[in-house]
């Protein structure tokens, strides 16, 4: 699968090497905001590393045809491409956070002509953690549940993922407890407390390039459906779902 | 619920004690199978503790009439009690781990007539592990997995639970690491390892009255189906079925 | 070592287990408040269960001599049988934390005269993960640190033994956190946080019987040491600096 | 402090940035094995990386002088500059496994003359963890004890960290389980087990540069040393034996 990258921030960077390292995957080119005038690349690989205009795109995807985009830039770009896009039906995947509900809509539109996965979170590991925590909570509501995270020291804030978690099981913020320690690189807990037994559901980040393996993820099951906007759990969720299914008791 | 107890070894006399806890639950009667001649009760109460032969199971439960059976007693006790329980429709939740696939066929039959769920392990987390980690294990086959499970020193074989995680996950045994460490009740953990992430699910028993909390849970979601054979997985599945078709996407 | 129990408690009661339970240990006689007129005994043993005012010790210890009394009832009994003791060199194991700096001044005094070891907590391993966590902070004092304890669901405060870590390491008491959930029994964590490295030091309770292993630990050192006032530390630490002072490089 | 580092490969760079991120410390030039004609440096500074022949030495530190030499090279490199650093009485911290014997007694001949620091790893969290548990196995000598070590897939061996735990308590290697898993950079746990109680001691490595952490911690120690030669162990004992004199009782 030739693919396009959107972003070349940290995010991006970690994804455009794990695209590099995986089977069945080709980097094609690599978009980035502030591209100079000189023609420039990835660094050890002659993968072209450019700055695009909105008007520039059409062309650009007609010289360097893709079969998806994935998107770690800002939630203008989406504005940028999304016709050219609509119009070839290249699949979309982008984990931006920050679209407006203006912008989930368009995105929503385009997903009458191709397909189309955002989500603002596209570790893998998390987005199940997120399941799994649903799962339990609608099985066992009257179990306690406390979610903790943990980062490094000069983490400002209450992660965002906690955050999500604790909207998606529907307990309220104080449920969170945020430690700042060192160098962690992201620690993220739900614990379901019962009286007799305690279930903890534990995600850890060893590196940013955890990002990319969503995004492969989101790619190859994307690939598997029809035209459509998704989120990274629907896309689980189709897996399991069969699962689901074939264990029904007659 | 009026409810029935069928052995009183340690995990009956635990199960006895959250059934008595448990509010909208009463503990009606609890055979056993070395039952004297003398009337006896469950200690500090007075609720009959009595030893039943085949013959007197109709008898016993038109004089003392129950909603439901919880068997942790043997799979003999099943062929001793179960035409009475199908005339009268008594729900039944049983935790033997020992049947044959003839006593499961008669399970099976008795669900013609009756609700009745047959499960090894009735613990809540545990079961709830299990699915959890076929779930990832289906969203992510690629990623390793290993099963670790620690008890107390002498616990002599390689966990029942851990062997069971390990054939529902389609790993092999050697996946497992048993660890014996002075009076740890049991602790189950099923790590994932991804690239740059790992996902750990973890279970701690506290007490064997956990088998307590999945009896009720089991009662409780038995009282809500019609009339079947089932086990813990699938009265789990039942809650979660509606969670994930609820949440498909248009 | 025959030894007395003062104090018949949850507390004591485990202990008295541990004492019975315990290769060269007897437990010769259990004291407690309110004791009735009649004879009692422990539960299943022929173990005397007696109570006794200030003016019965002497003769008591002389009619049912021990080496050791341990005591988990309540501050005022030390002045009860204080004398008693002192007048007959027994060893004296108390696990009370209410003591008064008054009560304190007199155990000390005793200390001259007989072997006397107080500490409020007498779990071995709380203490020894006070102990390592005081290490490392004066090894690495520029580490991160947070106190994480986790207790069962109606657990009013903030635990004792987390404010007693805390006041140890000279940290800040908002440098604790206090899950509650379910059934825990007692989870208590350290973690010192460095940039590229974390370490954890973890204590589960998984019984109340755990302080009879401290009461056993403490009457065997105190077995070893002259007349003099310990604390639990002070036991641990012995044998401590025998290894470190064996590494001393020449 | 002006420090030479000798040694760039992967460990040996990341303390290189380590030191140059240190504040008081000063990372002044780097050694490495196959420099080429051309002068270097290391990137994006201008620290010179040039590569030196025994006879090379002297002249070399008597054009750049430095307070310290930290070494993550090769046992060779010892005899290198050996002679040269001990009539400069410049600091040695080396962190090299595969000394000699032969080695070690050169090494130590050098504490005649000036400080020496020889550890096989110097990660503070590591060597913190194996003194800790050291004293616990000192202090329970009962408690049973298991060393668990999980890496990532690839590292084809049972850890050296986790051999090196299990010689400093005496247990056999049976005792280690080696989890191999993903991308995990590198998880120690030595649990000890109790009757009724758990202690575990957890390292958990974020990053390669908590070497450098290391040597920063031993450049310091070793700066208030005398001369002599030192383990890791020794510097950590020696602030740790402060603390303990200071609470001896009286």
């Amino acid at each position: 699968m030739k693919v396009g990258l959107v972003g070349y921030g940290k995010a991006g960077q970690a994804v455009a090497r794990v695209l590099q390292d995986t089977p069945g995957f080709e980097l094609a080119w690599v978009v980035r905001k502030s591209a100079g005038a000189a023609a420039q690349t990835v660094p050890e690989t002659s993968i072209p590393l450019v700055g695009l205009g909105t008007s520039d795109w059409a062309a650009w995807l007609d010289a360097h045809p893709v079969d998806a985009l994935v998107d770690f830039s800002q939630a203008e770009s989406l504005h940028a491409y999304g016709e050219a896009l609509r119009q070839r039906h290249i699949m979309l995947v982008s984990a931006i956070s920050a679209y407006s509900p203006a912008d989930l809509d368009y995105a929503r539109d385009l997903g009458r002509d191709t397909r189309v996965m955002c989500s603002p979170n596209i570790t893998l590991g998390i987005n199940f953690l997120i399941l799994a925590a649903k799962l339990l909570r609608r099985i066992a509501p009257f179990a306690d549940v406390e979610i903790l995270e943990q980062h490094f020291r000069d983490k400002p804030e209450v992660s965002g993922t906690a955050r999500k978690i604790a909207q998606s099981l529907q307990v309220e913020d104080e449920r969170i407890t945020s430690l700042r320690l060192g160098g962690i690189i992201g620690h993220h807990e739900v614990i379901f407390g019962f009286p007799h037994q305690t279930v903890r559901l534990i995600h850890n980040s060893i590196e940013r390039r955890a990002f990319g393996t969503g995004a492969v993820f989101a790619l190859k099951q994307l690939a598997e459906c029809q035209n459509g906007f998704y989120t990274f759990d629907d896309l689980m969720m189709r897996l399991v779902r069969q699962e689901l299914l074939q264990s029904t008791p007659a």
